[in-house]
């Protein structure tokens, strides 16, 4: 599975009185991924909603292993790790532009539900792009 | 015009490098002395989106006097300076608790709105529960 | 382990265009309950910053069983599951006042670092509160 | 003065239950915008922290005209208004990407702080960076 990579510069807003990212907005990170993730298929998830299709989070986590700074180019890489009749899982690995060493990694499940918010399955134009972009 | 006080503990994900609360997050402090301003006069907000009012913020200013920091338990003191037809204008005052001394006010002009997100008038029921709390 | 209980209103701006709180707030719920939960053992985090101890993030999940709203009041469950030399494990649930349906449950895994950021072994005053807390 | 343009991808994080952008988030972009208009003059404001100088909102406005949403890509606009011994006024206009309408605009002034958080004069190479930008 290829994996989609953007780059996020840290706002000031995003760091702590450590100094630090602070730990929930690398889930924000994971979000902005798996939106231009699914962009890179063809995928618009803002044109999803309005079809009444949603993406919801039911599991997330992150690995903490060395922390990001204000200012920081970061850049996080996303793939799909499962595919599932109603789930999608995301998986994700930060690291700062042109290093090696892994500032965060993690992943999410997505339950995908319709207009009254229950579980259905993902519509075939998005199980397909995916399918297509191995 | 009473005034409605509430208290906030300042979060670790509020604050940032600089080792006090980021500025914006004094307008989310704004917005919960509004909420609980309204509750006190028997006005749910969320039971106002369900009737289809909204209240959109079109104009928001603070002053920053003095920084809040992780762990303050803050003081948001919340009042209404304008009542008009579409409109209503909330101030607020924010210090730590048992102290005098000002750490940011502000001011938020909020536009009522239908279904639609077009400008109505504010409902019956919300006009008279502010002119009856002088 | 006796666990901590403390109740946190949804703020508006913790919403998403779901309708819901988004997802990554329900880590600084569970920051707000770890926070409490220490000084319910007599220990101030903010002290014990200034005191060079910080507790860092290293390890993070959530799981979501059903989606908190704008206004509802939460209560947010904390308990200590692991005391190591250098980490400590908290595990939280949230959950609507006075309903026994989960919202959402996680855990984190905290380490202690020193004024360089660099790991060392928990302190004694915080390891003794937590044991005598059973 | 010349401004410094930056465009933004809205987050589904920064959207609320209303359909549109939280209103205290227009800041976080405002920081942005004035982070990138130094950068571009040659001051990376990370350094100028190590240095220990500080630049603190003192005082802060917007006004909301139109609703951003989800997913737009917006042109943040920031310039200079007023520079003073120990004070920098931004100001700011935001657009979504090739249209004229005004979302937001706002300006924020900033208090130029020592390593103490104590007033200073705006250090000479950053006044002379903005002078030249003319």
């Amino acid at each position: 599975m290829k994996s989609c990579e953007i780059t996020v510069r840290v706002r000031y807003q995003e760091t702590d009185q450590m100094g630090i990212v602070y730990y929930s907005n690398y889930f924000v990170y994971f979000e902005m991924g798996r939106i231009e993730f699914l962009r890179n298929l063809g995928i618009s998830y803002a044109e999803l909603e309005d079809e009444k299709v949603f993406l919801a989070v039911v599991d997330a986590q992150c690995r903490y292993r060395s922390p990001a700074k204000f200012d920081d180019l970061l850049v996080v890489n996303t793939c799909i790790t499962q595919l599932k009749y109603t789930r999608i899982e995301f998986c994700y690995e930060i690291r700062r532009v042109d290093e090696e060493k892994l500032i965060a990694e993690g992943s999410t499940m997505l339950a995908c539900l319709d207009g009254e918010r229950k579980p259905m399955v993902i519509p075939d134009k998005v199980k397909k792009a995916i399918d297509s972009h191995h």
